[in-house]
């Protein structure tokens, strides 16, 4: 089973994948477009890609791509985000001016960074940091990334969980050509465009409320160059091939300008929000 | 009038208190935390936040502020961004290899950037790295900040407008210790809270329908460390003085754990998501 990701090895996302599927193989791709054009072009059979950041929020462009594609969601992965100061074997924290990753990590790190007089250095991505850290043998530098990028690359860790908020979670979304089959335990994505008019939200509800389905996240996007409209991205509990979400959508599609099932997939144990004992 | 924001002279946020205050002198501050603080210790009058942006989604760090800020919402500004290359006079595009500025603003421009083969430095924030780079006397390194960094800090503008895509907005809210005096066009934001079940979300806008109030903007944020606890972010069409609008709230009240009005204040004429043409 072969599985796109946005990054390099190491990556978060390549962290999910591994955690999520028994066996995979993660196959890098540069940026998030490209890793739904993976799974749609079939050179791999599923695609991960981040949706939202307990510290960050929604991740807006893989909202924006989910709507054009014709691929669907078939399963979350909700992974705890433990950022490390890494560098290459010998080099003392002191040695340390430059520190190199994401802006992302550079921005949930800030307070360390500070504290240590550190440069932050944007680069492309967590895990690519350590890989040029280590192709270009710098002493004067590190990375932040995270375990698993230290481990692929050979560098040591010299610190570990050095984000300023540990409540951090990152929620991905696995993508195929078919969303997954019911398990009773299920979650379902969707987006819809209503007029901009008092009580559409509202009405546009009621379905759900009358079918007792489980709200989860809503929010909504404005549609540029279409001023008085908007979608709406709405995640509930349950399986689009229940009776009920089927009735709730059909209410949804009377009052609505298009509704767009992204997919129904099963609930990750962990979800965000949640306190951290319980996971 | 003193308006604190977070960044330096030249940042975006000041751009937008220029455009919006007929007089008002910014002020910097370097954090948003310290923004809030300001306003509240009465070392400046209002305070100015950016609270969502077309590209990169919701500010969440100012949402998780004004929860808890006694501050209310007295304005908004809807501001368009225009990323520019600039650099000290006399540098040439050759020249440059490294560009410096915000991470947000590093990846708004990163087809530019990769396109001419620069580096991309994350900095502290857009107008601080023009200051930085006239401050080293760099001829090696150009920026990325609005025209008004470059005139700030007699600095030469090389290109303009090398973000990737131009629908590119920012809405800032203005904070002080009392929200606005209704004007017959006005918006309102709140917070609150419902349980997580089905039909919450449906009976919490009930009152918001039958009073033909029209809603903006809905997002949903988890709790931390309350898994089955929601809070939602709010914007209508209204003040909060309207008796329709008092309604609405009433009706929301009786099914919420909470309700926070952030305040009452003037509709921007732009929003985002609206046509160029018609700003």
């Amino acid at each position: 089973m072969r599985v796109a990701f946005q990054g390099e090895r190491g990556a978060y996302s390549e962290e999910a994948i591994l955690q999520h599927f028994a066996s995979a193989e993660p196959v890098p791709r540069v940026s998030l477009r490209e890793v739904f054009a993976a799974v749609e072009r079939g050179e791999v059979e599923l695609g991960l890609v981040p949706v939202e950041n307990t510290l960050e929020g929604s991740i807006v462009q893989t909202f924006d791509l989910l709507l054009e594609s014709p691929l669907k969601v078939r399963a979350e992965i909700v992974l705890r985000i433990v950022h490390c100061l890494i560098a290459n074997p010998g080099v003392s924290p002191t040695d340390i001016k430059r520190v190199y990753s994401h802006p992302q990590a550079l921005g949930q790190c800030r307070a360390y960074l500070e504290e240590h007089g550190y440069e932050a250095v944007a680069a492309y991505d967590t895990a690519g940091s350590v890989k040029m850290l280590r192709e270009e043998g710098l002493r004067d530098a590190a990375a932040i990334a995270s375990v698993r990028a230290a481990e692929a690359y050979g560098m040591a860790v010299l610190a570990r969980g050095i984000e300023t908020h540990p409540e951090n979670y990152t929620r991905f979304l696995v993508l195929g050509h078919a969303d997954h089959p019911p398990t009773g335990r299920d979650k379902t994505s969707i987006a819809f465009s209503i007029d901009h008019a008092p009580g559409a939200l509202y009405r546009a509800l009621r379905g759900f409320a009358e079918q007792e389905v489980n709200l989860t996240k809503i929010e909504s996007r404005p549609l540029i160059g279409r001023p008085w409209e908007y979608v709406f991205y709405l995640d509930f509990e349950g399986h689009r091939a229940e009776p009920r979400v089927r009735r709730a959508l059909e209410g949804l599609e009377t009052c609505s300008r298009f509704v767009k099932v992204l997919g129904s997939y099963p609930r990750a144990d962990a979800q965000m929000g949640a306190p951290r004992e319980s996971r």
